[in-house]
């Protein structure tokens, strides 16, 4: 099988505060919308005015709440939560939402991001005598308010988080209170809406899309929104950061009908796939993308040079959460199991694959062969993206250093690993471009820039 | 939730015969590959030489078989199936194969399409004093074999089939020989590849493709092939008819990648895109289809007009099985769970919405309302096939004649209907010649004229 | 583990015709009552009236229905059934009830017993054209049913059953009657009750006590009774055979509760145990069963003898369906895991083990063994039933004769070979008398000697 | 359906250290021989010496570990807990062991007992900033083992123990230790044995029994043993406290084969009815015991008054977790889904039922009421214990004080309630001379004097 040579998101999060609804099937359709950002674990959490009631399991939503009556999470208020776990025995403690009790009371945390100084803060911590149940950033966050020595929640989530380094887009859930927080560099999308007469905060505007609720507007970078049932109070808890949104969300996280910063998600990508074509173009006989998320990109590039845009491969949309262990033979023929070149169309023909970013290299190189085992006369890749040659530290679980394919190797040599007849990157600035922000974008992993500082570079591992 | 207004594909089937290998499988991996052509019940039987061996249930083939150990399924020798079923209480027992014992030994059936004449057989056996236990036509052509007075197999499926009408692809397992049957009209696709050592029969191409099998041929309309020990043998055993493969599975229920008498189903499709871009153009900013199906008819409908192709609408891929009712406000907004219209994209502008299909019209009169609530200023709608104005007969759930949109009523009372700014349709002619064929192909459901003779065009409801 | 060497009774049956009632509920818990009798598969059929619906599976009741809603199983008019299956893969093709569609309407069978010449009517059944999808003696019954030439349901049912030997407690519904029969040596049980204004027909009293019911008398041999709205309707149908209820049915199968032919079935066995007592004394310090079956036996025994009655071996209640298997150290002393010796209690004692059969011996060794490991003196094992010489035909899954410890046996053989300072049996004569019936049982696996011809002695295995 | 009338207890705990074996089938076959101690949730932590992975469910052993691949928890170093947990939505996390991280590096608990004292170091704690992710007591441990300033384990055990009062019978496993602790009353059981070079702790001695371990000796009160690959080491580290064993053990929890303080329960329980019987004799036909709980001591008491020992109520041991609530008609006679009184062993005697223990008396009730449909003449009731007329604070789930029938009732007051013709109870002198200890056994829930002090006497609730 195909193993996914991509970043992976590592949460999504959807919280809604309501005086009359039930709120947990909307959170459970808002988390169903935002299941691209972490199919390995679910949860939602809702309050009923006196306790905190939650539910979580492994594997998609659909997964942990089938034959789960959902009118045993009986609240007007709630969050929810999905993640890529590590895999392993303990995966279901890391499940989120993060529920405990402390002297501000019950509360309940839900948390897209990663802090990278939660490895510093946690031997402190442990230091002080405090035990650690999960890997999640969240119980960092968890133990710092509840430690603040400011008697107020709002308090002390300032003292807690003033405290903490990286990316968050935070839910943070009371009995009665529903309240949101973005990271001062805003590097997590978290934007808020509203259905009726509730108010709806998610990662991405697909989920307020999916239950119907209206947009209103992003969490600002630094931003707290306070929601409870006197209505919406922001305050800006951190400011005067530059600005650090991921330019990963652009390119290959959200959904393309999200809309981030004011642009369609994918609008943008079919305009890097123009400025892709552009700028390296190439004689083809057709463009075709790596379905799903290069999609937009090939048909922008197609359009660009007036090249058919066909499907050149096809996925299985089956295939996967197969759990069998394929015999040695099914392995070497294995690649086909998730995508099929489609021989037909490829064969005899100059094809050019349009694909959102390469990280170690070992998919592009297997889809480079089928398209020539099906025939294809010349494979020529274009990527909508520029090389990534840094891991991220903020959010997002990707291969170390060493393993990314654009690490100390130049274009020439990477065409060659690929077996590619050519090979095309964006550069950072076309790619901002492309996006339509010349600032204020992350773009660590092409740079090894990043908006906050990195020590040592190293994730937390435990 | 949007209910899906679509023709529904009954089967699909996949056979191997193999000296050495497990073939459990491989027959898993094809039927995953084949469960756009039936997502209801999923099953495999083996022979390993000395008795028949199966696994069957409700749901998606990874539902079936997840926890279930294909070791237990152990045999060179397996057929696999995929089916709709209605639903209800006892729609486990019309889960295929159907394996059964009678005089010619042990055998199992598996079964795409479906027989005109079911129902007049069923009366005649009752009267005979036959049982039946399934409402599947499997059934009864398993007795049309157990009672046929030839002694030997082949002679009683000639017997037996000389006896029916209508559709079927049909694979027949005994304890060591796996026999390939297709209707004379050739109505149902079904193919043969190898892989290894092994033969492979499978209803489409790309089943071939995912397990890294050779394709060698159709199985011929009328033809017999058996597999054994001994090699792969062919017969004639009923001739002379005029052909009649579906047109539809060239429309929808095919998979892009698949090939069908020596055409790529995604080419099809966006030539016929093509052609009803040339006949019926219309003035649009953009051109979006209705994911997955419509998406390369779209794409040849914007290339031919260069009309920028977007996602203007998409769908939600985590939404599909989900099994919460909604709550009264949640159905209001229900429309939105599945597919998203991209509000930045259509806001004020001339959509042209391309589909390969109306059935019943409830959808695609959602679909138009959700752009222009999304803010179209415009929507124009084309099908890539011609009004669907009569029910199938041959193998495909369709809704009674009395409710299809096409049914007594002109294209401009369809567009009041749907909402639309227009509509247009491909022509019969059109179709054909958008496929590549001007005859052999059936186009009942489009013109009421069936390739075999239907009685009341009832069909049978137990 | 130890394995249990126990003759396995083969089904419960149970049947409501009600006018008011849902009945699946009913039958749900008629069914957990009759579990005993059958722990492999569970089902349920239900009439609406207009059509038969079901749901069967694999493993106890209790798992079968699990998640289920019985509400989609909605009617006045139901039957149910559990029962020993094979293993394998084909096991869930024979749950029951058995449910199908004839000339004589649709028609669900549930039935308990098996039949001596079921093979031979098969055969002759394929001969004629006849599929098997199961290998339940039902779908023999079925399709005599089906094949009668008498118009009539009644009629069918005695033609049909003119042509079978053996036993059979058998349950048929159609839309709107039930119908209950017993065969024409009453081998297995079965008692009509009444509960307020419904009938229900059951294997056993206890299954009519567990809802409620009102138990009005056993279904004699021979008769058929007919329940529908008009009432409830009885004819003999056979007659004048000699009786041959199953002994064992007091020795082991029936539940301690259970009324038997007027008979209570836990004083028949302590009266068994007082019998054994008289008539094969034994010095010993204490007497214990082997839970649960023999306890009455024991208590009956050591109350005679006028020793202590100590619970000296305690079962595991959960170890049940345990799924792991034991490493080779585990299966050394793997043994201990279903029965526990109680150290202090028989640690230097002279123990009388009572238990109620000896099938091939392998547990009964293995217990002896436990005992002396756990410091016994003498273990002197009584057993409340003659040795079993022969297999069953009759509705029991036996040994074959050759693995039976008694086949070719004499007692002091036996004694040696499971290890006992000494055993004793009752003589079929002690038996009868202690049930109190001086004939009509049938003791056909002590004598030989079967109610029906049995030809060639082999049981049907396909 | 029969609402279990009983004290319930709250754990059942396993430890193993090896140096060779997988210890996860161990203890996996180790907790079902403890799963009558708990029947809610269980779980398993293992070390592999670099990281504990562990896998936690609700519901039983069988059910939370059936289709999980033991093999995933690799290790020769383990630990098990059963446990009853309040019902809700966030039961799961209450599931133990628990494990964390903490200075004193990666530990997993496991706790049987209750600390009397844990919601004032809850307060104290959560007001020095520490969270609470559960309601177990075993992270209120687990705080105190983090926060002592001691920096080995050892030291911090002691410390962190030294503040709790209660009952704890408590294992801890650090990556290469297996730490066993009883509380200084040695309140709950716990022992040491041997399975071939691996140590073993248990609840219970069946559970040692149950894998073949040999039972070296109780863990004193006030020990910690600590065992790694060194060996077995002792410590007293809380003396001089009087003992308090709780005599409920004795009475109903522990199961009939395992021995305490080196006496059989078994047959003190049989000792209890022996006395019972002399001191509180009856004119009775028969004696019947209510299964499982009081077989051993309506035994004795039929023993030593030579009345006949009978079934006179049989259990079905199927019915333990259906699901489906009755109709309101099944619950009218819903009672004898769990117990049948045996009319024909009943009708028209005298009867005496034995039972343990009374507390709310809802059930006993409901027992004598279906005697006496079933046709008792008279029903006697005899309780092997005294009246229970206090709660419990020590690890056992009991009705609050209002609820207990013996609260402010006397003995014809309660005979009344119940409606039984007689009632006696054991004195608590007859009680420990029955169990035969004349002091060092709690009795708490007799006569309110508690071993440990009870403030106010609350349980913590969350």
């Amino acid at each position: 099988m195909i193993e996914n040579d991509k970043f992976r998101e590592e949460c999504g999060i959807f919280g809604v505060f309501s005086r009359e609804l039930e709120v947990a099937p909307l959170i459970y359709y808002g988390l169903i919308a935002l299941q691209h950002r972490g199919q390995e674990s679910a949860g939602i959490a809702v309050s009923n005015g006196r306790e905190i009631l939650q539910k979580k399991g492994l594997g998609l939503v659909d997964e942990v709440f089938r034959g789960y009556n959902l009118e045993e999470l009986k609240g007007a208020l709630g969050i929810g939560h999905v993640r890529y776990s590590t895999f392993g025995g303990s995966s279901l403690v890391n499940a989120q939402p993060l529920t405990f009790k402390c002297r501000l009371g019950n509360l309940s945390l839900a948390h897209n991001g990663n802090l990278v100084n939660a490895g510093e803060i946690r031997e402190q911590l442990e230091g002080q005598g405090t035990i650690f149940q999960t890997t999640n950033d969240s119980e960092v966050i968890a133990h710092l308010l509840a430690k603040s020595t400011t008697s107020e929640l709002e308090g002390a989530i300032i003292s807690a988080l003033s405290q903490v380094k990286g990316a968050y887009s935070l839910l943070i859930m009371t009995l009665d209170k529903l309240i949101a927080i973005r990271d001062p560099h805003g590097i997590r999308p978290l934007v808020l809406g509203k259905y009726h007469k509730s108010y709806v905060v998610a990662s991405e505007t697909c989920a307020l899309d999916t239950i119907g609720a209206e947009f209103i507007r992003e969490i600002n970078p630094g931003e707290m929104v306070v929601i409870d049932k006197d209505g919406v109070f922001s305050s800006t808890i951190f400011a005067g950061k530059c600005k650090g949104f991921c330019s990963f969300e652009y390119i290959y996280f959200s959904r393309p009908d999200s809309e981030l910063q004011g642009k369609n998600v994918h609008s943008v990508r079919k305009n890097l796939g123009k400025i892709l074509a552009k700028n390296y173009p190439v004689q083809g006989d057709l463009v075709t993308g790596v379905p799903d998320s290069s999609l937009s990109a090939a048909a922008g590039f197609a359009e660009e040079l007036k090249i058919p845009y066909e499907m050149g491969l096809v996925r299985n949309r089956y295939i996967g959460r197969t759990f069998i262990k394929p015999s040695q033979e099914l392995r070497n023929i294995g690649v086909s199991l998730k995508l099929n070149p489609v021989k037909q169309l490829v064969n005899g023909k100059r094809v050019v694959m349009v694909d959102d970013s390469i990280v170690r290299g070992t998919t592009a190189k297997k889809i480079v062969n089928l398209l020539r085992e099906a025939g294809a006369k010349e494979v020529h890749v274009r990527i909508s993206a520029p090389p990534v040659r840094f891991p991220c530290h903020l959010g997002i679980d990707t291969s170390s250093k060493g393993e990314l394919l654009a690490n100390s190797r130049d274009v020439e040599k990477m065409r060659e690993i690929i077996g590619a007849d050519s090979l095309a990157f964006l550069t950072e600035k076309e790619l901002l471009e492309g996006i339509g922000f010349t600032d204020g974008l992350c773009t660590g992993c092409f740079t090894g820039d990043y908006p906050v500082q990195i020590k040592g570079g190293k994730k937390l591992e435990i």
